[in-house]
């Protein structure tokens, strides 16, 4: 199998992941390539880890990663090859393929250099088509790391940091709002698990505070109620059945969350 | 060939979908997946189910088509399996997919019970990920449905009725709008063939009326002129060249229309 | 390798663009089908043309691009095969295939009349599905072309033109804007080269002037600041880091581009 995925935020009416997978299906006709997204806000590096954290844990083994958000294109930023967990990655060195990475195991990161593996003429402001994207095809089809460049451990790190408890108060950060306005934070669904379901909850976000109660399923909500319940990413998130948390909240990434049980 | 299908409401940017492709190709590497959207309204289970019922005659026999539209994840409501006029449909029991497998013929209806099927740990809010892609993917490799659960015949009813002629009015009811604004409606297109290309018409929907003209192609209405013709999917749909017939009629699904032509 | 790209105007949620690729993979079961895109402003043949031209140097030869953007259909504007440098078309005549074919080559051009080809039942609404992808099917399993109908040369022809340097002034038109707000121009990146990076400019676009400054990368501009480069379409482009340049300077496609460095 020749398995790679390809998140950006080129936009996907852009025609610009096509550019790339034109060049993938060059260098490996068989390749199957899946969209993770190309969507991700412009330039929003931390958004675009988000995805690629929730979704590597259901890729099999030998899938290549290929992620562009890539503010940076054309400076000195680095660009990287990343093994971790029987997985691969391919992406700027901005810290966007980090959580993914470490999610899966303990990354060895590598520092491409060896241009042969490019395509022969660079762009200066698309290296997801003129480096990322052959380099990605190269790795799938059986090409090892180090060819590409030494390996590093000065590589840019990102991390979603960890929500915890203080007491009754459930403290974190907002790491990603979906389509739909749902809050998604960094407090580990288990830090939900003594709280029983039903319990009225306050949520403060910036020092915006509303009721909501915990729930285990989207579906247990009163239209407009804002509840709060454990995604399918394994994280704490605050939704609101059939509308918007986030504009209810006016809520936005980087943010600061409390969530208490009401006595 | 192993093809399967996917539709959902969570959007194509969400990074979701692309986490039901990973299950799916790591149980079926060989799949070819097709998306049919991912950008059906949110909870719009009817909107999905015409989505689907629009396209399933274009696809080979044995295609899987994996739904997901699922306002009542993590509740009672059953996941269910069906085969009819030889494709296959996974996804919730709410309607979803039964106009699509009655259109292709007598739908054999199960409920997925059978665990072993499923991913290992099952998320409250995300069933497409951890049943229903597995399940799809399980089926394209060759299980049979009735390995999965029992065969029933309770399932829940959806229907876009069937729109009539009374004398000279066409009667129906709005079934769709699209992307373009087009207002598609449940009068089948066998019913307009009595009016002749060119007849004025007046269109009722909702008790605002309008003037349209009845045409046999998009290109044959003047720049902001209404026009009903019938559409690709075979059904009676109102429109308007180079712009939207649904927001010029303040046109909603579920709406009555009437269509007369002018004396 | 079976390779086939998608381009229309359809919509990415509209569920069209599945019913197309049911019908490919129900003659083709191999086929690797890559979507340029499917949200081309509608009926926007200039723009579609823009895209298509833009990724087909990317793609390995006997590729057959399917392109359908096509207000005219249903009326007596022809469909066209055309191979070019390798590379296969299938769409409707009115430009949309000819910026791409004439940058691959010198193009042949078959007006596609063998009905034999098409699907059963042909709509009036709805030739992307009815003929251009049953034929870009049958050419990607080895039809010969000159089997579709005659050769012409009285196909409509396309041009974004070739913007010109007069004395310091380079002047072009519009030909696309990006999802970005980037302003892409028919002036060739190569006369930008005279211009030393850094270079202040003034930037005219309808009457509207702005300054900006001659740069090689996104990143080298201040937050609001315009920019003028070559993207990596290779052509001259006006932008903006983390911003619009084509709201600041409420530019649209068509309009004229002169570009002065400041004494």
């Amino acid at each position: 199998m020749a398995l790679i995925t390809l998140l950006s935020d080129f936009g996907s009416a852009s025609g610009y992941p096509s550019a790339m997978k034109g060049v993938i299906l060059s260098l490996c006709p068989s390749a199957q390539i899946v969209d993770i997204s190309h969507d991700v806000e412009r330039h929003h590096v931390r958004a675009g880890a988000f995805l690629l954290w929730m979704v590597v844990p259901y890729f099999p083994e030998k899938t290549v990663h290929c992620a562009v958000v890539d503010p940076g294109v054309g400076t000195t930023r680095r660009p990287l090859a990343i093994e971790s967990g029987g997985q691969l990655f391919v992406g700027p060195d901005n810290g966007l393929l980090i959580p993914a990475a470490e999610r899966l195991g303990k990354p060895k990161v590598y520092h491409i250099q060896n241009e042969k593996y490019f395509r022969a003429k660079v762009s200066r402001t698309f290296h997801g088509r003129d480096i990322f994207a052959p380099v990605a095809a190269h790795i799938v089809l059986g090409l090892p790391l180090h060819e590409l460049g030494p390996q590093i451990t000065d590589f840019i790190r990102l991390s979603f940091g960890e929500g915890v408890r203080r007491g009754r108060v459930l403290e974190g950060e907002i790491i990603y709002i979906d389509a739909f306005g749902n809050v998604i934070t960094n407090i580990s669904g288990k830090l939900l698990e003594g709280i029983t379901p039903g319990t009225m909850l306050v949520v403060e976000v910036s020092r915006k505070v509303a009721s909501a109660r915990a729930v285990q399923t989207y579906a247990e909500g009163e239209q407009g109620e804002l509840i709060v319940t454990v995604g399918s990413h394994g994280q704490v998130e605050i939704a609101m059945n059939l509308g918007s948390a986030a504009a209810r909240l006016r809520a936005h990434v980087g943010e600061t969350v409390l969530i208490t049980p009401k006595l």
